[in-house]
């Protein structure tokens, strides 16, 4: 048992607890029980820790034994191996210092156990002085943002592109069905199956290259720019020294920001990056949306293809088979959209010099990259790769159809068609023969 | 041609121009090209200022003629014959001054014109002074927003009325039509296509309900509260007269607000009104996209039921007919979510003792209740109420599915009527032979 | 181990797992690692089982073992010790149909264990045909749904009371500071801080009028509707015996669905409640900013205010202290809001007999609830009791504008106090000696 | 007088009236009384319909004087001559049939006019046959809205420039006022006002950026691809005739779809660019409220900036001026963020080869550009350029504060300063003192 102490009074912590008292404040603080930040965020900012500590050794600012021992508590934390350290919950007031101090507090512990000392003894090593030296939760917070963001996003975007090829094999294979085309859920012109998934292909591939091209806007980052951009208390050869690192461990091409008081204060990149997310949910529930119309039935629906069986499908409803994975696939598109509000809402209530609601852009942000990384491939895998057609069906239903009326109205004018449509109540075989003895 | 001076300057206004310098002002400031405030609005704060004026006869306060020409004006404005007279853009900062400075100069110059002066002749008949008296747009506006609210809500609520009989009626006329019932757009158990309708009608009937209920909420009005709710240069019998007034008016029960400057600064009554819009939007949306699959095909979709043909569905198909009643439904219905978005984004950032951005509250409600009460109207007497059913086509659907099996559970077990069901591969005849075998 | 069986083959599971073979199905055809299926939910779906079991003892239609059997394991999942066995992720396709899976095998098992049989012995307690008989996820996931929320709500309402009360409190503390109003950030005329608290308390005290009246219109459930509200394999003794039962066990007084094929496809009532939740978001945000607007400082801003300080606030900047409490509370809110867009959206999405998207529904409604819950006691304990007021900067700020001239403008004219107080160029002492003048 | 037919029965129109009985159908249908179709977008339609005319003509397919004619039309219609003829409701359904159909049917009157025929004469020229030849509304719609939305994003993109500029020369300008910074609303550490307006600069910056890249995503288009993409009944000369002629006369490098099929069904790309005009109005919110803060007074609030008066700014209190621009710009901004909303949820609802609810997207994306291109003007010229710095009081805030602390931590470590400011309560001049004996 130890005590730790600040201007607001004491805290008794566990022998083993390596977080301090203001991590514990900040627990008790937000008890909304929502759910603890997120543990992407928590190793980026360790990374951001570790290069800071890496360059102070490279230039050699004294204090070498500290700073060894903390890119060591670095390393642990980012084995997996202190993950219930990380006590703070994700929605949090305070632009992310508890998330930061919780960091500081661990690595410090952490570097003081490494170094003979006792968890507590901070004039050894400091959370502060230490191991946040020359950086700001308003630089380390948002960079780190940044850096889970691209690791999440550059997996979304592998994603992606797989999901892509599996519509095109989709196109390939059902190349030669031939089914009807439908617009506003009304029977429209012949087209085949495999252009259906094509054209899915072709949106996906469109939400991969966005996907791709806006890391470039992520890759500028503040670190080095302290509280609010100006660089106080950061050392010209340190905020040089830390992108390196950085650029150097996470295998991200970072920039520092020209302009630091700009990024530090403004969110719109975050805004933009939540958009293009929107952008794939959109188009994941619009092809969802279609698959679960196209496989409807067995008897009630269209049938005009089969998505395999992943689960039983009703607790009292015998032989039944859902579309559980479309409908994942859905829910999962709502949430991001969901999510976007609250970015786009907390980006908006930015004042000054900072955004004081840094916390929910990250939390969600986060978890609509999560959320679609996971959503992507299992829709996939457990969905379109394992689609069979049913070309028969298709084909009956495009054959019951007066779809292909559509060739003659260049010869007999629109108006002449559309009454022999109507003369023959849209009886296809009177149709055809109407239509004959006009060609004649 | 007529000068108006203020202290940023003077303005040139041509003979036949009502409004002042104030409201030329702000159609410059504001000229976004958005649209025009609602009359709905402009109307509401006519009334009110026909009430302020009655009250200040009743009271004897002087300057009678002042205030029967100010009443005579107001019902001019009332019949429709000033609409042009009302140039401010909805979308306007100041938080509804410019509007109700608007109706302020076109009355006073109405009235001057009325007692046989000139336009611009303030010193008889002032804007401020005489038609605004005891009043400030802080409390004139959101009363007025108010009253505007409850007539198209009592309006909206007998469209929900009605559309709520035609379901109904809709209930009775396919009562005994059997059909497939289906849950995640798969075949599920039998229903009719009556209590298809029978559970719209009761959908909209709480609609309706709500809509009802809701106005309560509104009928708290701060008028007499002036800039901030402390009643400031408002005579305590002037209060307590234009409420009376008011009411008499317009036939609501209008009350004076317990705590002025609670309702003056805060909007959540709006964000309940537009959460309410929100439920109804949801319900038409549901119901429209149920009514279009079920109409789907003519040969590819489902069939069930056949929409009246209100227009030619294509540049291109001959004879398609698209459902575009219920499209134009599922339309309004996420403009009127949209629209939620803005009421609560301005609603929730009001500051101190006031919001700045009650026009945009003002607008969004307003249109939302406007498009929805056009939009019930349409889809009952366009949509609804010509529905016809292929009760035939029903049939058919019903009794090529395996729904009847889930009468058998029980007896059975699930378990068992599972197997039967693969084993004979969902061929509904084989299934009844297996099960028949089982039953002896 | 065990190993289980269904049509798409087997699954393998440790004996000590309570859960079944659809359950482990579910858990990695949803693995989107979004979160696990709120406890609230699942406690509220195995009070549905209990209420059924303790039916079907009552009517005595046999098996009566098995179902005291189901009745103590519900017991034991109730009292928190089987919760690591309900896994699968909130995020789930299927329309619940999963959750309901793992709450029937959860409770077959442990009913079998405590009849000394082993886990997967199902011919003596099976989940479907026993712990889920006359029952369907859509009559038991919607029933279960209402419970918690209503649980929640009475929670937040009585919440929202002490919350009121305490912003009463300093309205009486605060009564006779008087302090300058404003509106659109400027200053505008003299109130008291104490009303500035009243009206706080009034938009709270309006909250909870709300969400206590709501409560109302979860009451009616669809519970014996079954699949799709028709009461298939209901018997009608049970219907009436599970409601009287659970109304017992629960305190709430739950009716029957009139029409309960409704109930099971529109869930407007729950975009209804979570209108209502943010509205009281809305309120929250706005008192939020106001109590951050009047705190700021502590040379650079309002600072007519002090707020308790909860934490260090600054990891660069000694001596800083933020409203970290105001900040999450905003956060908070902006999630709620965030929250009614997905549910919004899957509510829209509904088709035919029920809404596939109900479980994001509950997702987002439940989280809603709980962060609401407890953000308005921390509210209350970490930020609004501990105010304190500064009187003197109150009226230094009030003492050196010119919010008084209101006054003056009925006896001089709008006009006319304008012009002095341009002439005076707002200088305070000059105005009010030019006004001396006039008054004379 | 004349009376046109279809399967529906009759129409009567007045004979100077150039629209035809769809057009009349269309207004009946969708008499929601929302607002009139974009003209932006009836004459982009009226651009691609000469396109092609010119297209036929160039490729000498016969009826010369027909296309003139047309072209002819169209040129009238494009000078403004025939606005009040586009008589169509934005809030249609039908996909945009209805609007293409108006402008098929005024082009095809006009042209009968101008070739001497009465209104009405269709054996001559033809709505569909002649004027949508080769075309649907499915291909035509959507690329001029492409070409609207390009016209408008040019605007705003060079709007934005101009904005950027401005801030720019606030910069310059106000280079040397040291002020405060602030962060979560409290006091941090010393900037300058100057770097303030160079922060906004650099958000804009992006917004012009972003804008000006995204075009390239519009440009792709898919005329010539018809009713669903795989251009049925549209010649193949005629196809990259079209193009190339469209090209030409809108000056935008215009692009077949590789995909057109693609491209008819999924409007992820209109949701992309609508995330980007949120990400600006994201900015222009943050902007707006700190301008709004930094101007909040005259004696309550910062007042570290004047913006310019340009209204009078209450009905009550005298000498009151709002920031009414900037309030505008935020309520704007919020309506953009609202449209997103709506332009998300239609391009969400899209099913098979076409998305219905274009019509919504089309009038939310281009309200939503018109909209900020001109309130970007307004912002500007109105505001931003205006705005006057207050430099003494700037200082003053400043020197109050005990912001210059910061520096101090890297010597004496973070916990001692924390104590000396706690110490000596936060006054100014005795922590300087302290700090200075501890240098000693």
């Amino acid at each position: 048992m130890r005590i730790e102490k600040d201007r607001l009074g004491e805290v008794q912590l566990d022998d083993h607890i390596l977080y301090g008292i203001q991590s514990a404040r900040a627990k008790d603080n937000f008890s909304v029980n929502y759910k603890k930040t997120s543990l992407r965020l928590i190793y980026a900012i360790v990374k951001v820790k570790k290069a800071a500590a890496m360059t102070y050794i490279k230039l050699g600012v004294g204090k070498e034994g500290v700073y060894r021992a903390i890119t060591d508590a670095c390393d642990i934390i980012l084995s997996g191996q202190a993950d219930g350290q990380f006590i703070v919950d994700a929605m949090q007031g305070g632009a992310g210092t508890s998330t930061n101090m919780n960091v500081n507090e661990v690595i410090a512990n952490l570097a003081l156990k490494l170094s003979g000392k006792n968890c507590g003894e901070y004039d050894f090593i400091h959370p502060i002085d230490d191991v946040n030296r020359g950086q700001s939760t308003n630089d380390v917070y948002p960079t780190a943002l940044r850096i889970a963001a691209i690791e999440l996003l550059r997996d979304l975007s592998e994603g992606c592109a797989k999901l892509q090829q599996s519509f095109q094999k989709k196109e390939n294979q059902f190349d030669d069905i031939k089914k009807l085309g439908r617009t506003e859920l009304m029977d429209a012109i012949p087209i085949t199956l495999g252009s259906e998934f094509g054209s899915y292909a072709q949106a996906i591939a469109r939400d991969r290259w966005r996907l791709y091209k806006v890391e470039e806007r992520l890759r500028q980052v503040n670190i080095g720019g302290t509280a609010v951009g100006t660089s106080a208390n950061a050392d010209r050869k340190y905020r040089f020294g830390v992108i390196d690192k950085l650029r150097e461990m996470t295998n991200i091409g970072l920039a520092a920001a020209e302009y630091p008081m700009d990024i530090t204060q403004n969110n719109d990149v975050f805004v933009e990056v939540s958009g293009l997310l929107k952008a794939l949910a959109v188009n994941l529930m619009k092809i969802s949306n279609d698959i679960r119309l196209m496989n409807s039935g067995p008897a009630g629906g269209i049938g005009e293809i089969k998505l395999a069986p992943m689960q039983m499908g009703s607790t009292i409803m015998p032989g039944k088979v859902n579309p559980v994975i479309p409908e994942m696939v859905i829910q999962a598109s709502m949430k991001v959209i969901a999510n976007d509000y609250a970015i786009t809402a907390a980006a908006s209530h930015g004042e000054f010099e900072l955004n004081a609601f840094l916390p929910l852009i990250a939390d969600s942000l986060l978890e609509s990259l999560s959320l679609l990384e996971r959503t992507v491939i299992i829709f996939r895998t457990k969905c379109v790769d394992l689609i069979e057609a049913d070309s028969e069906r298709c084909l009956k239903l495009l054959e019951s159809s007066y779809a292909f009326t559509v060739e003659y109205t260049q010869k007999l004018g629109y108006d002449k068609v559309s009454r022999i449509i109507e003369e023959n109540n849209g009886n296809v075989d009177s149709i055809k023969n109407a239509l004959k003895n006009f060609e004649k």
